[in-house]
């Protein structure tokens, strides 16, 4: 794709003559105004965030939008996405969504006025246009929100079919997954890799029960376990959920691992305080949110960005829970 | 303090005279000029926010400075934050300190050129006078940092009094304190009242181990532990260090609450997770986040603050890690 700098070229102008005369600003000659607008033509370019930001002062400010603080692992990821963000001498503006999609566009007004340079979007509940009418460099992170916008993910495919390989090598036949919500694509993808992995063995029993991430999930899974005694493998959608699946086999006076093999998500802190302590997939948080400011700032520094969607693998962190 | 509302009854004229002429915009005749300067030095009137926000656009914005996302105790205290200024129909833009006095300019600089209305400070290095150089309403939140700024925080010092007491009463006679850094306020204030409290029992042997609130601390945490094996009493400066003590003592092979008694500090989630669970200190986290942002929205809206430092109450939680 032709930039600001071909045009120049073949225009035989500056830079900053192109600029000049894409955003109409300054005195431009009409001989060299043709010049630069038949490049412009000829090249098929699209006028973009440098030769804009050539008269927009930067705010050197790049907004994020996480669902809630109450998540380590999107607390870990925003802590690589700060990192990245600060050595490039930029600051954060994190604001927390709560799932609502009117305080996001609350949020995207802000932006607006703020001209932030740039959006890190962990959102749950995107409403694409509002963002992409911002008008700004936009990365998705845990999520693919669009096909033009750039992502970071990790594997979750992978994830589920990794678990299930895990139960089946430890000869679980009654198997639960708890799942997250429908509404979330990784969830989605974790739970089609489990199930697919599992499905092409047909002595076993498979159960899934999707849960909400709230703390009132634990009521669930206790009434679950309770009626299904003969559960011996457990597929958790992170890794508070298979804590959670521990502390009520603990009061059903069930044994893990002896009994029943429990895999959660993340490989977040909680893992190895549990006792049994917990088997895991792992994902690689902190780069998922490197990854995605270094993406970022490409976009901002008019860079290639060689991949739309990346996905990042993931790999199974074996403890104690599926010993 | 006499405030504008006082100044324009005294000079008989409307609030927004009063704020013309303070803000020198606008016509107003001498004489009526005349009459409020008078008013303004009877009444010893400083010009504050109120005044000042009738020609200043408000940017609905609260900016909140934390020292990192890592840490559950900051997060559910800044949710409570986030839960009011919502409902004031305000945004936040969170920032991150990282500890870093340089990194906290930036952001005030970011403060000052944004126009927010008013700030939360959660942090440790705080250089007072470029904060009151931001001429906005600020509340401290778990610390005290001047006598001129509202602060919220818990007792610490009750905190350290009822932990000293739990193991007193439990027949603990080696006791060590895992405390948090001595530049923290609230740590000083937490060792001060378990020591002072241990002290007046001559029959105790007392040690004190300052740690840093890092993983790495878990190093430390062990090389004592494995070296004082008479140790049977702990009180740890937070719930992570308290459930690291239980992970270390495992390992050594020590009976949690059998041989040692241990008491945490803050009733996060992971008091629950651990095996045995928790007991600790809780700290009303979530409401001293909402009285931190009640407190601020009276300073915006120029309300009376009835008490400049609210310190609210810590109780003791029993668990399994006491009994």
């Amino acid at each position: 794709m032709a930039n600001i700098k071909d045009v120049a070229k073949l225009a035989n102008v500056s830079v900053a003559t192109v600029s000049r005369v894409i955003n109409n600003k300054g005195y431009v000659n009409e001989h060299t105004k043709e010049l630069v607008m038949q490049a412009i033509k000829e090249l098929n370019y699209v006028p973009n965030e440098i030769a804009r930001s050539l008269y927009r002062k930067s705010s050197k400010i790049i907004g994020i939008i996480i669902p809630d603080l109450k998540n380590e692992f999107f607390n870990d990821m925003i802590s690589g996405v700060e990192e990245v963000i600060l050595q490039h001498g930029y600051k954060t503006m994190l604001c927390t969504s709560r799932e609502s999609l009117e305080r996001e566009k609350e949020y995207l007004q802000i932006f607006s006025t703020h001209k932030i340079d740039g959006l890190i979007l962990c959102s749950n509940s995107p409403d694409i246009a509002s963002y992409t009418n911002l008008d700004i460099p936009i990365v998705a992170l845990d999520r693919i929100i669009s096909k033009d916008i750039p992502s970071i993910t990790s594997d979750n495919y992978m994830g589920g079919i990794l678990a299930a390989n895990r139960l089946m090598v430890a000869n679980c036949v009654n198997i639960v997954q708890f799942r997250g919500p429908k509404t979330l694509s990784p969830a989605n993808e974790r739970s089609n890799g489990f199930l697919h992995t599992l499905h092409q063995h047909s002595n076993l029993n498979v159960h899934t029960v999707e849960l909400e991430f709230t703390p009132e999930s634990i009521t669930d899974i206790h009434n679950f376990l309770q009626a299904h005694p003969e559960i011996d493998g457990i597929f958790a959608a992170s890794d508070i959920i298979a804590a959670n699946c521990i502390r009520c086999l603990k009061k059903l006076g069930r044994d893990v691992p002896q009994n029943i093999k429990i895999i959660g998500y993340d490989n977040t802190s909680i893992c190895e305080f549990m006792d049994p302590t917990l088997s895991t997939i792992a994902q690689p948080i902190v780069s998922m949110g490197e990854i995605a400011a270094e993406t970022l700032f490409k976009l901002i520094n008019n860079e290639p960005i060689e991949q739309m969607h990346i996905s990042l693998p993931v790999r199974l962190i074996e403890r104690e829970s599926t010993k």
